[in-house]
């Protein structure tokens, strides 16, 4: 008898009669010998509600109070789809994160799940119940109610199933799998039958939405093997798992981009040592977290541009924070562009062969995009580009490493 | 400084413009040097969404995951109100019902609460914080969510008040107080400016929608005063307390109305001992309350009619319970009629005055207006009657005991 920890997504579970159809999925996987552990987002649509109410009411939302808002679309969803399974004839229950034992740290709206007590899920499975759990939340030391982020129910399912010693962690969601590259944007990327977690990581984490990175992270550290699939078809899905030999013939994986970010300058910042950790010690006390960071090479006045990109639901924050130290270290001031996007290349192949970089910004400039930066790790090579040139460049890439093959 | 507890109905918070109404009129108390809690609803419409959501799944939806469903709704306004108070410069600090302390029974969907432990709300008055607490909800010895049933978070705000021992309970909602009538169908209905617990306690009871029964009982046992006002002005409202001389000159205070019963009978039921025992047993177990019982004497055949009225809510698992229960006493059959209405006059000085049954009789009797089933108690007279009447006998029976004039 194999334990299946399985994930719906928002959309998933969208109205009621989209719940029934994942309460028949999950008695249809009991059915065949399994336990199930379900564990459910917010309907589609609630969080952007709840995070339009709450910006009706001010710009800038207490984080502990703006968790109890959000927390709340994930305990309706937990209680409907249980009784959606109790309406099959299957017994069921229903779990918060913090009846579950989720305790995370006080990060309030992205807070790291620092332990799981799953006895009560234990007792429920050994009592032949489906139990179903609210995702994307805990609760903190004091007992406040903690979120962790946006597509957090993921990392609560990879949790559970890592708590638990689960034999697979399903992701249902509404994309077949994941997809060398967005289809909406290039019409011929294709499924991945597999991919590996680091790959994954550096996809999600530049933007494919297909899964949450923590997710991810979560399930490489424990060794969880990841199946994303979709609730509306019964097609195999995408398996992320360790790397084998294959994958590392493929130099390539997919491509991903990412509009949602903004790219803040200090200008003639004084080139001294400590300037950097000034600049992004104040930004992570704010919970901020920088994505890419350029500095160039000191000129003639021995002061330097330095160039980072945030979230832009950070931007409001991360500028306000920048002009305080721009101003104490005396640089000439702050500029702010919120139009750019990432585009990103991932593939373990990546290690072992040269001339990767040097193929991708070539492709850009026959495209005639100029690129404003560029970081790269062992995997992947990001570059920051005007956003109104984003699918034309994720167009060229997907060709020119032919990723729409095998 | 005194210390007042106000609750918020759900629509002085149906949107984030009343919210911050709200938030003005909590910190205007403040302001004038008081310690204030603030205990919420849901906003308007939230918990009929949830009922029809539940309902789309099943008939017959589990109780604990209705609970887990329904406490939703307060949870999210006391994040936003919370909010909105933080905005206005005011510290403040929302809490759920288990965050407050509440240790309700397990009767989900209609729990009583059987402790609360105050002291997270002392430290945050102490701190200089409004607390904003989630009403309606608590949990059980299991740390499951319960609810306290519709208008519960009247009594969320009387228990804290008495457990604080707070001069005041203040319950805002959409009327300028209690009446004399609804005013909706008599239209020279007055606003009391007192009332004595326990003729509120009738009238809520009766079908008086403004206070929760419950909290009325709470609030006399604990002698808590409870003011009645309108969020949507600044009119005195009408303050609920003990007993006094002046109150007992007038013999009847006010009328109720409910059309939400339904009345059930078993015909020809065996006239013997234990009978009633095993029927209302039955009922009880399913958590149903019966409100008025009428048994006919015995006739020729030894037997007798047996009738009672439930919540139209309750209507159809009564009448199921009483089905089984007449097949083994082997009673002739249970007929239900959903198209009945009570009417009911209310007044502490009823008790020492005779005649005003005769007259509420008479009054119907000249609207030609059949009288079904009859209850009274010391201070209140009910009569069950055809739904179609009831406007008609309210306003009459509103003119015949001179109600309009004070």
């Amino acid at each position: 008898m194999a334990l299946i920890v399985q994930k719906y997504g928002g959309t998933s579970v969208a109205d009621t009669g989209r719940i029934k159809a994942v309460a028949e999925r999950v008695v249809s996987t009991a059915g065949r010998g399994n336990q199930v552990i379900v564990v459910v987002s917010a309907m589609a649509g609630e969080t952007d509600k709840f995070e339009r109410l709450a910006g009706e009411i001010t710009d800038t939302p207490d984080e502990r109070e703006m968790d109890l808002l959000l927390s709340s679309g994930e305990r309706v969803t937990s209680a409907l789809t249980c009784m959606a399974i109790q309406k099959t004839g299957h017994d069921s229950m229903s779990f918060t994160g913090r009846q579950v034992g989720i305790i995370t740290d006080s990060s309030h709206t992205k807070a790291m799940i620092e332990s799981i007590d799953a006895s009560r899920l234990k007792e429920a499975l050994d009592e032949g119940k489906i139990p179903v759990v609210a995702g994307f939340q805990g609760i903190n030391e004091f007992s406040d109610v903690t979120t962790l982020g946006r597509g957090g129910s993921d990392t609560t399912a990879v949790a559970i199933a890592a708590a638990l010693s689960a034999d697979a962690c399903e992701i249902y969601t509404d994309v077949e799998g994941v997809f060398t590259a967005d289809p909406r944007i290039v019409p011929d990327a294709r499924k991945m039958d597999r991919i590996s977690y680091d790959e994954m990581l550096e996809m999600a984490s530049l933007g494919a939405k297909v899964l949450h990175g923590r997710a991810v992270e979560f399930a490489k550290k424990n060794n969880v093997p990841l199946i994303v699939s979709s609730s509306f078809n019964q097609s195999p899905g995408t398996l992320v798992t360790k790397e084998d030999g294959d994958m590392e013939k493929i130099v390539v994986t997919g491509l991903a981009h990412d509009k949602n970010q903004t790219r803040i300058t200090i200008m003639r910042v004084p080139d001294s040592p400590g300037i950097a950790a000034t600049i992004f010690d104040a930004i992570a006390d704010a919970n901020i977290n920088v994505d890419m960071i350029v500095q160039n090479i000191s000129s003639d006045d021995n002061a330097t541009d330095l160039s980072f990109t945030v979230s832009k639901k950070d931007e409001k924050r991360a500028l306000e924070i920048t002009e305080k130290v721009s101003n104490i270290l005396g640089s000439r001031g702050v500029s702010i562009n919120s139009d750019v996007a990432k585009v990103s290349i991932i593939g373990v192949g990546m290690q072992s062969h040269f001339g990767v970089a040097a193929q991708m910004f070539e492709t850009l400039s026959k495209a005639g995009i100029n690129i404003m930066m560029i970081s790269t790790s062992e995997i992947k090579i990001s570059c920051v580009i005007d956003v109104k040139h984003m699918e034309t460049a994720v167009r060229a890439l997907h060709d020119s490493f032919n990723l729409a093959k095998v």
